[in-house]
């Protein structure tokens, strides 16, 4: 089958170029005569490439040395857990603006208390929730600032004197963003970042100054931070292929990328709200730019238009099971020829 | 540089058609125009790997449908907290037979009451410490089966009512052994069983029925296990890297590589034992067919021996960091060729 256009929302798709280069890494990693999968984690060949990922995810997020960069396993649920377990003392604010920013809290709540700061889940998360004021004595607020199920996302970041914590799981690296305004970012890698297995949080050194309690090494930021991700074996695929993906976008250039971010998905909401057929999902003031929601009037004609995508080699295009319809993810290694493609896809369906 | 012959504690060696057979997954897995690091994780694609992977584990251990196979991230850190959080009641025992015996029982410690059933420590873990009487009330009793750092291996397995549990990491699928007898087997994969990043767990259904604590589900095997490794996006490179590696073991057969495994290690150990120069660091009793642990009588040989190795493409063969020495792993992916290199290294050796 020739190549596949993939809209999937994650594992995602990721450009021909980090494949080819991880492909071959996998037969023989610089010429070193061991594949990527066999280098020792604690040699030169693998403390080169970590030092070399952690110094571009600064450079890209343009923050300074006070963050440390932490490659990490087990996914935004492992993140879930060890928020609270890292910082929460007396409470913890959440902003409930999707599934899984339901879930975070749902996981801080064995640790903790928390309080819901806002709330779109009665409107069935089709907005941002505006976050009006935010009490000072909180230990941190979390976000989601990208809600891949229901294809919102974070406009405005809010003031706050508590800290703020954001899961950018599937929009980090994508726009123009002031990632100083979080005092931690994480994000699995396999939607803008490289492949499923590795999980890459930034912390501001402000937070990992004190434990909150007593924590093994491996669900703690601290001690993850003190010994450069390698509490244990780490992922090292995994982070090779984040290292991969960080080039690539340097290489592409931020600007051009955010902007062709912006432009790939105001093409595809045309398309949808130009279609007497389909209709988007988010209120169009809290429109992602990553995940473009959308559905047919006529839900019996799904799967005729999965049909027709897939002839058009499009997939991946099937909403997440909880919500059903239709999800375009557009991530960064979506082209605007990809999408392109889904337009014309849309345009031509009867 | 060529190819050279790994005899790396972990991430190890792994056999060429396995490496050949990834690096073209990476690129197109099973002409589905996709990479294997883009398909969906709850596609048939992934589902039918899974299944497979889950089956063979199964068979090539030769435990029955009462086991189920879990799939997860963290390494044996993580393992080193989900025992005590999933199973620890009142008090745990465990075997300290070496360093990473001691770490699992340290991060045990952080949860509940544990006690050294049988312990080396004052021998420098030379040798697997006797087991004699294990009290039936105890929550779980706690084995590493083999001892990367000091070399030495369990050679029976005692008589117990309390669960057993075992720590295989770098032993699993190596060697003939009555793993029916463990009611909790895991492995880290990057050792005889693919790549850094995924960690195999093997757990009896009766130790699935109860949960002491509410868990997150990424940290409960009962969660796991009800939802088939797929809690949240598992990895997937890494799944089916270890399912390739299942398929070699099998079709190598089990039996042929068990035998060959023993053939690898006799031979080595008694190049060690037969040179003037070299000792081996573990008693003989305790003598682990997988890591082989040796020394020179003239430490200040150390790094010519290193170098005269390297120069016949023989790396990894440095001591872990808090042993010094030589260790040579011979894993399911190492040749009885690559041992006989390294035999006649060792003979050559002045």
């Amino acid at each position: 089958m020739s190549k596949l256009i993939n809209f999937g929302a994650g594992p995602a798709a990721l450009p021909e170029e980090v494949l080819n280069e991880a492909a071959i890494a996998v037969k023989d990693y610089k010429g070193s005569g061991l594949s990527i999968l066999e280098i020792p984690h604690r040699g030169h060949l693998f403390l080169d490439l970590l030092t070399e990922a952690n110094a571009l995810v600064l450079e890209l997020l343009q923050l300074n040395e006070e963050y440390k960069v932490i490659w990490m396993q087990g996914g935004g649920r492992l993140q879930f857990c060890m928020l609270p377990l890292n910082f929460l003392k007396s409470i913890a604010g959440y902003i409930d603006s999707g599934h899984w920013a339901a879930e975070a809290m749902a996981q801080a709540n064995l640790y903790g208390n928390t309080k819901i700061i806002a709330s779109s889940k009665d409107k069935n998360y089709k907005f941002i929730p505006p976050v009006t004021a935010i009490p000072e004595a909180y230990d941190y607020i979390h976000f989601t600032t990208n809600n891949t199920i229901f294809g919102t996302q974070l406009q405005e970041i809010p003031q706050a004197t508590a800290p703020l914590i954001a899961d950018m799981s599937s929009e980090i690296l994508s726009r123009a963003f002031d990632y100083s305004k979080f005092k931690l970012i994480y994000a699995v890698a396999q939607k803008n970042l490289g492949a499923a297995g590795v999980t890459l949080a930034v912390v501001h050194q402000s937070l990992l100054a004190t434990e909150v309690r007593p924590l093994p090494d491996i669900l703690s930021y601290q001690a993850m931070a003190r010994q450069n991700s390698l509490v244990n074996t780490p992922p090292v695929f995994g982070i090779y292929t984040s290292l991969l993906m960080l080039r690539w976008i340097k290489t592409k250039g931020l600007n051009k990328l955010f902007d062709q971010n912006k432009e790939k998905a105001k093409l595809l909401y045309q398309s949808i709200d130009n279609h007497p057929k389909f209709y988007g999902v988010a209120d169009p003031g809290s429109r992602s730019s990553m995940n473009v929601c959308f559905r047919l009037e006529a839900e019996e004609d799904n799967k005729r238009f999965l049909d027709f995508c897939l002839n058009r080699n499009i997939t991946g295009i099937k909403g997440h099971r909880s919500v059903g319809g239709f999800r375009a993810s557009i991530y960064n290694a979506i082209s605007p020829e990809d999408v392109n493609h889904l337009v014309q896809a849309i345009q031509d369906f009867e």
